[in-house]
């Protein structure tokens, strides 16, 4: 078992999926004169710490990935270990 | 002048600036018997699709943080090129 200090869970929105801030924002960068831009897509992370005894951790992480922090029927999400 | 073709922005709140959302996270995760973890920090990114004839991206990139997708005051950001 190799156990990690922090996880760090990226959640997206899946391709295909419409999205409201990024399109707002978007928009909001080509009014401020910034048309450098094609798209914009937004997403959020989150940093869990995690506590060095921890056992079966990648199975904990995804769980609560699919039951908390992101919701599957419309969103992606990977985990990166530190 | 390098061109990349996308920008993502990583947001996060500057230490020592409470997360009351990662504190809520955090209990809920608790609650719902995950006693793995001793903190969750949350942050929220942006993937910015760039035009391949931009020119001084770096800098635009910077005053779009800076002006609209962070708050300099509580929150840091970074950028990663891809």
């Amino acid at each position: 078992m190799t156990n990690h200090k922090t996880a760090v869970v990226y959640v997206r929105l899946k391709d295909g999926v419409l999205d409201p801030q990024g399109v707002t924002i978007h928009k909001a960068l080509t009014q401020m004169g910034y048309d450098d831009f094609t798209s914009v897509r937004t997403g959020r992370f989150f940093e869990l710490e995690i506590k060095a005894d921890s056992e079966d951790i990648d199975r904990k992480i995804d769980e609560v990935c699919s039951k908390l922090l992101a919701n599957p029927v419309i969103e992606t999400y990977t985990v990166e270990k530190r």
